[in-house]
């Protein structure tokens, strides 16, 4: 089958053997989306070697029965299922874990993946595709209400309009709270602004503190900018992996008192649940599709500035 | 006056005006203590310049006669009293707060240092001058319950056996918890191997994830140390005050999803009723006593490797 293989150096599609469905199934993929974790990786994040691609959306090829034709999403952490953080329902932060396309395992930009059965989300009918391949990232945006009590009276504010934070913007409103949504990029800012969310353009933004900061620029300096814009005793969460470390100053952390909470992968059911009641703009961010074998251009029409959620045609 | 000077060079013992009551009280210094934190000044922490020293305990000298005569300590905060924050409770984290020997006020490294009346706390008599003189630094450590839920089934691990740390592990254990502190200095750790803490020497500490890391080691390197023996989804404390920034990488903490807090100063009642009840030692601290005229000599010896609490004699 076609595959899009990062070996270290140079993404390629390649051909590469057909995955077997063991224990799990055979996900023939329809689309994936590119994630800017994929392009990170690329850049050295995780030292991942593999098949690229970890937001899925398909139809179950191989295995049990009763998945067999299924239309499916699939989470990303393949957990051992036996220790006693998968026995406490966190199968994602499995010490063991593989993680498609991201660790140990082969991801989505190909034809074909193969995930195991307890990963596996049907997909409501009135969800299409191009929603659906929305549900790994959603599901990331969603984790943060699992983490922090975000209420009615929370002063939210996102720094970031890429991907995520178009994401994470649109979950935390749905809470009740105040949302206002820092970004570079009007066009970009307009999509939230259409739901009735606050934006404003990092140039003229005042920085006022906030009660919560989520931190989803994607970028090193983002940091010391989510601490600078939380109140005493507030929170930033953090969602942008980058490869690279950067020196940080602690000191306001400590004497602001704030808490920075880490923030990965979360729960499909919510996103699902958003997805079918079309609650969260997704279909707005897709900025383009290409056939799989054009990955090699689709990454690194991903990678342009500016650019939303770019879609493989598995 | 006789005051411990920071000019932003060298500290030294001089000739000081004698402050004024104004709206609040003066006190007589009976006894101060030198926190790491004023070591930090001396490297640039804060870029504070003037008299030294927020932990004291004297007796009230001049202000309101309902306070004169009587035996105190002071909170280090002095907030503006009519802010929002303020008006919550928070003074300590006024945005124009005045901090004692930190920030704009001058400290208790003298024989008189002024203070708010908000900011006074009678001494019980049960409590001796030498025991109410960490009133201070004890309620930083409460200030930990104040911000995370320490259950007694949370297993905890306190990175540090300085000053800090060891109020830190006590204050811990009392809530029921699993307690491990962690030091370089077997000498330190058995004042808390005494009262029942586990302890272990770094070097044969073997790293095993907890639920709580309080980073109390006062070193830069400290954090990492402390992520890496965090759990996915537990929580790190940050203690140390350090004046230099250090390239940290934040993936793992994104990875593992652990929340970062930030901690600062506490509450006094809940370090009072501790130092009453005895339930946490706090005279195996003392390491030395100097006369407030070798004040240049207590810092020095405050600052040698392994020495515990240095107090200054007013």
């Amino acid at each position: 089958m076609y595959a899009l293989l990062w070996d270290g150096h140079t993404p390629r599609v390649v051909d590469h053997p057909d995955p077997v469905a063991g224990n799990g199934v055979v996900v023939r993929v329809t689309l994936a989306g590119i994630c800017n974790t994929d392009l990170e990786i690329t850049k050295g994040y995780m030292g991942f070697r593999g098949v690229l691609g970890h937001e899925v959306c398909g139809t179950v090829e191989a295995g049990p029965p009763e998945w067999r034709g299924k239309r499916v999403v699939s989470e990303i952490n393949f957990g051992c299922g036996t220790c006693p953080t998968c026995a406490s329902g966190l199968r994602r932060h499995c010490r063991t874990r593989r993680v498609m396309g991201i660790l140990g395992a082969d991801g989505a930009f190909a034809e074909r993946v193969a995930v195991p059965v307890a990963n596996l989300h049907a997909v409501p009918d009135t969800v299409p595709d191009e929603a659906a391949v929305f549900a790994e990232p959603l599901a990331a945006a969603f984790e943060i209400l699992e983490q922090v009590h975000v209420q009615p009276g929370t002063e939210c504010v996102v720094l970031g309009d890429g991907k995520l934070g178009l994401l994470v913007a649109q979950v935390l409103f749905q809470t009740g709270a105040r949302v206002l949504a820092v970004g570079k990029h009007a066009s970009k800012l307009r999509i939230l602004a259409r739901r009735g969310i606050d934006t404003v353009l990092l140039r003229d933004w005042n920085g006022a503190p906030a009660d919560l900061v989520v931190e989803a620029s994607g970028t090193a300096a983002g940091f010391a900018t989510a601490v600078a814009a939380t109140r005493p005793r507030g929170t930033v969460v953090l969602k942008s992996t980058v490869a690279e470390g950067a020196p940080l100053n602690l000191a306001p952390v400590v004497i602001n008192e704030i808490a920075v909470v880490g923030s990965r992968c979360g729960s499909f059911e919510p996103a699902l649940r958003a997805l079918a009641s079309r609650s969260v703009d997704v279909r707005a961010l897709v900025a383009a599709r290409f056939p799989l074998r054009d990955g090699v251009t689709a990454l690194r029409h991903a990678a342009a500035p500016g650019v939303l959620k770019v879609l493989l045609e598995g």
